[in-house]
């Protein structure tokens, strides 16, 4: 595999356009993104007059992420929508004109970049058959990897029956998926500041979302996909034990699952943010060392600070480590060897 | 200790009592339990007019489960009410009577059992001020151990401020408590049959749970207190790595923690109820050895059907075994050395 000198790729990395075209639909007050100056080298994102986040110029620029990769030892990036771009709370015809201009800025930046940037779109789940429509052209057209989206479209688990149009398009095209946490269930659960959301919900979010794709049949009817969960699949792996003897004991939920939730989860791909050594270890014996990326969340403040010494810390053999440096992430994202 | 020739003791037992009395409140429709006869060596257990479950004998025989224990190496075993009994959607009035019944019927079963039983309460948490008073005559009348709670009341979690007097009370009592999920966070993000709620939901319900004990400054502010989480804390070990990144990241989360979320989670207890071996291990690993239970979900159809076995499985050294099997839940229970 050519790609095998090239460095470390890092599957969880998240882009914001530097500008976003204006809003020309026929809502009236539509939550749509603009952007506006602020610190140097940072701008605000603007949703609804308030601002959502203030990102750094790295959000964008080839340039600087380039130098950082370099630094990190990160041969390349796969870019992915902030999560909060996915839109899929607007009106399914103004999200496609937003989504289709992310998805150009995205393919821009991947056919610029010499091979360091891969590129994840976002599609309008809100509607399945636009963003059907939105997936051929990522994937036919753009030539991006595959797509980002969340673990529920506006509270429904990716899992439910109502996607099952989607997960078929995606195995016919060979999109990679990667399921990234967003406007999570359980904030009812927390006490604390707001981030919390992104520390404590975003990986339950994430593990019953995953679960949603075993108890759904998602898995079972479409083996041959190639899902990457973010977070190292959040709560997930701690979820998988109790559903496996749940299966094992209850006969309604063998229905539809002729095989068992451990062996299907062995289909996911997980990136290794989960900030500490063990529990990397314990991905990789529970889902195959083939199932583990590199992923950072670079460029925003929770971002694992050194992804590649994370793994390095490991003492894996040389071919483990090969596999979760470059080599899964190659075969999730559908690069063959030499490719 | 003379409690270590007895044999390992289940922390994660449940009881239902063989009669409820009439409901005699003010009160119209109601959800006030009563039990009818069902096949052989069952009863439904009725809540509006609806069986909502069919329990067997064993939830209130002491015989019958004495001869379970025996059979599977358990020389005692502590009992919780069934959670569904612990009514916090009641008038507090209506659950105060009811839960003292409750009591009542397991400090009869505690008292006649030779040792066998060790039995927790239940407090109508919808009322601090009632469950401050049900904990007294539990802790000091009834002389139980300690309490069943879930982990949340009518939606909010149990970490949350209002609870604070509660936490107080039992830190001066030296109240043992338990925490078992019910009606769960995260249901709008299941697809599937209604029993993945106690497969899905509850782990994860648990998991925020126990971090709200920790964000919400519980555990900080009162380090004296010995709680135990059933199902191995659900979601919570996975959850932990990303709390504690979080709390050295982001300066707002270290407000009112001056301890760290992996130090303070180590001040918890945990059951075994995690149907793997890997699984308790990794338990024993994160939190000490000295905060791992035994714990089956006795006598309910998703009991671990060979609890002690499992921690055979280990192969641990003998003082290790003996802390997992009976020293820690003694020492949870608060039943000291010859105690």
């Amino acid at each position: 595999m050519t790609n095998c000198t090239c460095g470390a790729v890092d599957v969880h990395t998240h882009f914001v356009p530097e500008h976003f075209p204006a809003y020309i639909g026929k809502g009236t007050e539509v939550p749509w993104p603009s952007i506006v100056p602020a610190q140097p080298c940072h701008r605000h994102v603007m949703v609804s007059g308030k601002v959502y986040r203030t990102v750094s110029d790295r959000t964008w620029d080839a340039r600087a992420r380039i130098g950082d990769m370099d630094d990190l030892a990160i041969g390349a990036q796969v870019l992915s929508p902030m999560p909060e771009l996915l839109s899929y709370w607007l009106d399914a015809d103004d999200a496609a004109v937003l989504l289709r201009y992310i998805n150009e800025e995205i393919a821009a930046l991947v056919n610029n970049s010499a091979g360091r940037f891969f590129g994840l779109g976002a599609i309008p789940l809100q509607d399945v058959r636009h963003a059907i429509a939105e997936l051929d052209y990522v994937i036919n057209v753009l030539k991006l990897s595959g797509v980002e989206i969340a673990g529920n479209i506006n509270g429904t688990p990716i899992g439910a029956p109502e996607f099952e149009p989607f997960w078929a398009a995606v195995e016919t095209w060979n999109a990679a998926v990667f399921i990234h946490p967003l406007r999570p269930t359980g904030m009812d659960r927390i006490v604390g500041p707001k981030n919390l959301e992104q520390v404590l919900a975003f990986p339950s979010e994430t593990g019953m979302a995953l679960a949603s794709l075993i108890t759904g049949g998602v898995l079972e009817r479409h083996p041959n996909l190639r899902i990457a969960a973010s977070h190292g699949g959040g709560s997930f792996a701690s979820l998988l034990p109790r559903l496996q003897h749940g299966w094992a004991t209850f006969p309604n939920l063998r229905e539809g699952m002729s095989r068992s939730p451990s062996e299907l989860s062995r289909l996911l791909y997980f990136d290794s943010l989960v900030y500490e050594a063990e529990t990397i270890t314990t991905l990789m014996r529970r889902f195959g060392e083939t199932q583990v990326l590199v992923g950072s969340d670079y460029p925003f403040a929770i971002q694992d600070p050194d992804p590649v010494g994370r793994i390095e810390q490991l003492s894996l053999s040389e071919s483990h480590r090969a596999l979760l440096l470059w080599e899964n992430a190659y075969r999730w994202l559908g690069i063959s060897a030499g490719g």
